[in-house]
């Protein structure tokens, strides 16, 4: 992402833009054949003294002037006749903003390919856990048994959700911008619609119906769409790096050298990754907002809201591309401490099954009754410091209705989870089903 | 808007989503049929003391315990057998968030509606506006001429995006909540789907793949749309409101008793209904950051993320509502004052026109030097206070290649626009298509 | 502070200023005496019909303009001749404005009360635990022991910051707002500094060298440091969350009859004050950027910036207050468990001792010999699942090194505490310090 | 300020506070002074690889654990025993944080140059023009006269009371990090405090009361007065690019080669400075929001809430000081077309006088009858296409009361100016007390 994004490379994607306007222009008819190869030559990056060209840009007002300034004069000094047809008709905003779809394009491929990934590491994940049992933590306290596959399961949902929402405003962004000076191509006269056209061809975009310089809904979507992919990862690594505590420590990101260790406290196993992650989903919401408050732009171009989006949607971009990749590390190499996981369910002495066995209870009493034996149950339980079941198992109402075998089994997480397989087993079969539609 | 998420509202949403558990349940066979009478004919929000209810909600940590406790009481005055199948096998969250899914429902079909409503007055404004001359303005200064139809053209090609875009993630937000305290349904036992599915039924809402009381991509998704809306009515109003300007005098509000006028100062028509719009552009993009930051909730309920929703969620509903009301009064009662339009294009003194005649003049002598004579030319018309036009018609090389007429022409804007009408008319059949897509 | 921003009080706070300003224009000779009895009497917010002056708003474009002419037609009706002098040479900005700044007043004093209790409490708790052991956390691992009250000191620390940063913008805000249409006083003539002299000697209020209807820096002020104090509150409630988990069980929010128990759940006890405090420490932030983004208000008076201030910051008061209250009751009550803290430090089966024992042995063999020796012995310590003390117990060159009384000492937590106690003394003298500066 | 915050200038930052913990342990004895000279003579940034350092970050966790290892081993290389003592007793986040406090130190220094810098050319601007009147506009409307100087003196001082907030957060920000691991510099033993205190010394910074590595309330204080200061700054510039517009024309950046022209539209003079500006205080509210929201970091080190504020706070101060320099630019060169401010006034045919007569008029008939005659009057002005002056000249009532003479003075704006100059000198007598206060 931070090459899609280097300097180097965005100017590149101008150059690209200017270099197949020639060839667009020449086939229809605009500037002659013979200038064609003179621009086209001289698009291309590595000529180009970046430094120079960031300087000259605070006076010119952006990018593009200098750049174009700078391109003409090695045009000319090859093939002068060519040098008047460089960049001929459009303003730099077209040249701006087409790079920057041209980018995005890069970026959103690599952000589609990596949620992907990350989607199928957590499918492995979900499908391979079904059966493991995990606290269920409401407040960040314990709450009921579930499964750590139904918890992998429900990233993966938001995670999928996400990879329909790349698919959906990919047409919206991936089209030209191309207007001229006004937005009405009139230095084209009557070609402009020809050239957009031709414009659109070569770069393999979509032509939209009009110029869009200060309709700024096409980029700043993709901010938000980053922005919600961003606050997913973050509430995945919330999970994990809470579930690294060393009073927890159920799961734990990936070992390797020089990570997340510490020598004079060797016992800690720091989640590093989870970190950044957490780092981007604190960065990236306030950077949409930044793109959103920057869309009231004035007139045909904006005067400081399209500057502020210059370096802030590149930095969502590789925001989001970073958290995702710390992501996929984290998840495809995560360590699961099942018996953790397991011996945690006891650290409330069996009061977590209290709702089980309240349920299992009312079927033989009525659902009052039972909630009030086992709310007398537990209280005792607390404060004789011991397991509920050892209360139950010795209270002569409750042997008189359930087998030892029965309360055993009440006392075991596997009994009490629900539709917990299932929900587990649909969202795979959407998986599945995403998987389809976004190829 | 105001009223979909008022107190009361908000109540009756729950309560239909209490009283539709009962019903579902009942027809699953996992309460009593005879119960759901009784808790049916309690789900009315009027009965219920709403200020006491918010009192309790601060001890309990959501509105939806007190509420429950509530009405299990008024149900057991009744009926105390039906009392303890009241929300049965459901968490607060289930009822809070399926609540909110049923406001979104109403606050999304009017969004909908209003942005439709805006679309039409738009496409009459591009529509009626298609040949009337105006400044396009980059960085606030006069650029070249374009026309007002073409200026709406782009607000209608923004607003039409959006009616997409509500469409598209409606199946993603119109979706029940429903997985009990630790999201496996574990206290409907083996019912839990078929409950689950009998009550999404009853709300005319989708069965999604799991429960997503901590995957908020959904309900965030929404904020983030309608952020991108309020930027577009941002950008029409900031828009309309510089053209409002003494100096400007294009365009202006609607007159209305009491509204935007001064006794003092007779002469201002403030833009009042801009105003509120512009406030709004000012303050959603900062709420949807609140909500996207809330994303990464901790476990199976979050703590403070997900109580930060509660009130930005309905703000950012009320706030883009109501700019879309003040955007639509503005824009279907817009007083248009076209002569100061073109008028004002003769500010420059003729110069607006100088990239028209150098294009002329480039047939004849090639780009560069009839670049080099205009240029020359505006530097006297600068100099001597003269309208460029004189300077040109009194300049030889210039009257050999140029009849009078032709001049002249050159001086007219509407000689000068481009593809402008061409882009009007294709903003207007993608409109058309839009109308299409969405009903 | 709900109280001080409800729509009644902000309508008093007006007719405050209105009354004053009458009151101070016949002293100064700008109005008859006269005028002064109609026009006070009037001046009383239980008056007037709220819910018509919120209507007349939209039109009106703000608040004082529809109250003024209700007003004015309540005067005429009594004291026709009253009436022209109601609100004379003021704007209605000047009496919003300096009605919110009266609101300010109020609303600061309720902050710096509660500011001040919150430190009080978190003084007592710093000196109360200033020996209790518990882990201190990096990356929410343990890292090594530290003390509870140093802890609550850190967070006594930055609040008695806060109460300083408050003492400083206080004389900023608390100033009078009072230019008339234009900023300049005009139709005032020549009385209008000594007019507005004497009507900032009747609200209390403090002079500024010039009107500040577009310079918002004063007001925007207030929202960044309830935005730094709202942070503070939520670092505070954040670590007491933590320490509730289940699985770590240090500290408990108070009990309270409805607050944070659940029926079903009887182990569980949520943290509902934190909650609170962590949503408002999610809300707040974007709310502050809100107003930094609408300071660039245009000329003398602000098209939609100022408008965006109106809810935003009665709104950052109120949540930084409830954050306030709720923080007292959680600190004020706490429930520290002292033996699980300490208990807690044996997780690591005593390699939370580590670097405690390199420092001492590293006297006797130098720092890397010793840090490797320690090194080895946790490795072996984790492969066997041993304590690391028995490990070192059983080592021969540690045993020649050190007798069994050094050993045991230094894996007491107690011994290796560093300056912590210091950094409580000096954290509570700065708290006198604080205590004497801000009174 | 790119300097401060570049990669080589943080890194040297981070070795000058590794540096002078050597130095101030040797002093109090904790290491042999021997190592001092082999620790600082390797603390220079130029002999390390700042890319190889970036890269082991990532793993790392902080820039700090690889530099201190990479020092270390350079250290050992030349003195096997010293480097044993290498950030003896601190831990990384010391050393970045300690590392911050001292580019701050740099870049507030700056920064406060800067505003003085500002705060001169501002008070040159208000002296000058304290008598040019210019149109005061509201809801971006003419509304009165007013003077070009008052608008000035309103900027200034915003500017000052910056000035003053920059010296009143120094002494909170200007102080030491230094707790070790756990922040209780537990393995300095009982050398803690007076090894701080050394530290400090060498550093020259105040010595804290206590550490506060997760108490962000000093840092993020910066980030909001930074924040308000860019607020200022893009008020300024909406104004003067709101008076550079073609329509109104009053003011002008200074001009440059290669700045803000286009030789396709010669007419143009683009706020290229002010547009740079304006997307600074964009920009900046958000990332402040950033580092308000990341402020409740966990325990004793945070998880993400740190790593937020790394490249957030430069970027704030980089955006702002770059503001303050094209501010300076913008103000210093300012053209200040006075006609044409003065032209303007003309644009509502007398109607911006109408407050002045009536005025003039309400002490000869009263307030009422005045306000009448005038709104009549104003009427048929508007209605006829005439100038208030030529309808009120041939009203004989108007006749009876008042001379031609005094009529004619009535439009002059330099007449209905009110207290603005008072005002102005205000301004400049608080800006020579704000000049001796903050040196």
């Amino acid at each position: 992402m931070q090459e899609i994004f280097c300097d180097r490379t965005r100017l590149q994607r101008m150059l690209d833009v200017i270099a197949a306007l020639a060839r667009a222009e020449a086939r229809v008819g605009v500037i002659p054949s013979a200038a064609v190869a003179a621009i086209e030559s001289r698009c291309r990056a590595e000529i180009f003294d970046v430094d120079a060209l960031a300087r000259a840009t605070a006076a010119a007002g952006n990018i593009a002037i200098p750049l174009i300034k700078d391109l003409t004069a090695r045009v000319a000094s090859g093939d002068a006749a060519a040098a008047g047809f460089v960049h001929w008709g459009a303003t730099s905003q077209d040249t701006i903003d087409t790079g920057l779809v041209l980018q995005l394009r890069d970026a959103l491929a690599l952000i589609e390919n990596d949620t992907a990934r990350l989607a199928h590491a957590l499918a492995d994940l979900a499908e391979f856990h079904k059966r493991t049992v995990v606290a269920a933590r409401t407040w960040m306290q314990q709450a009921l048994p579930t499964t750590f596959g139904l918890k992998a399961a429900g990233w993966l949902s938001a995670i999928d959700r996400h990879r329909l929402r790349l698919r959906e405003l990919k047409p919206r962004i991936l089209v030209l911008q191309f207007g001229g000076a006004a937005g009405t191509l009139a230095a084209l006269g009557a070609d402009g619609m020809a050239t957009a056209s031709a414009l659109a061809g070569e770069l393999e975009l979509a032509l939209p119906d009009s110029p869009w310089h200060t309709q700024r809904d096409r980029v700043v979507e993709v901010a938000t769409v980053l922005g919600l992919i961003t606050g997913t990862l973050g509430k995945i690594t919330r999970d994990i790096s809470l579930m690294m505590q060393t009073e927890v420590g159920e799961t734990f990101e990936p070992r390797a050298p020089g990570r997340g260790g510490s020598s004079s406290m060797p016992h800690k196993r720091n989640p590093v990754g989870s970190a950044v992650v957490l780092a981007a989903a604190t960065r990236v919401p306030p950077l949409v907002s930044t793109l959103l408050a920057s869309m009231p732009q004035e007139h045909e171009r904006g005067l400081g809201g399209w500057h502020a989006e210059w370096e802030t949607l590149p930095q969502i971009c590789a925001l989001c591309s970073g958290a995702l990749a710390h992501t996929i590390d984290v998840i495809a190499g995560l360590d699961v401490d099942t018996d953790r996981m397991r011996a945690n369910l006891e650290t409330t002495d069996g009061l977590i099954f209290a709702e089980a066995v309240t349920m299992a209870l009312a079927k033989h009493l009525g659902r009052m009754p039972a909630h009030e034996l086992i709310e007398s149950a537990c209280r005792r339980a607390l404060e004789q410091g011991r397991n509920l079941y050892d209360i139950l198992a010795g209270d002569s109402k409750v042997n008189a209705l359930l087998s030892d075998t029965e309360l055993t089994a009440m006392f075991d997480p596997l009994n009490y989870l629900g539709s917990a397989e299932q929900f587990v087993d649909r969202v795979l079969a959407q998986h599945r089903t995403t998987n389809q539609d976004v190829t």
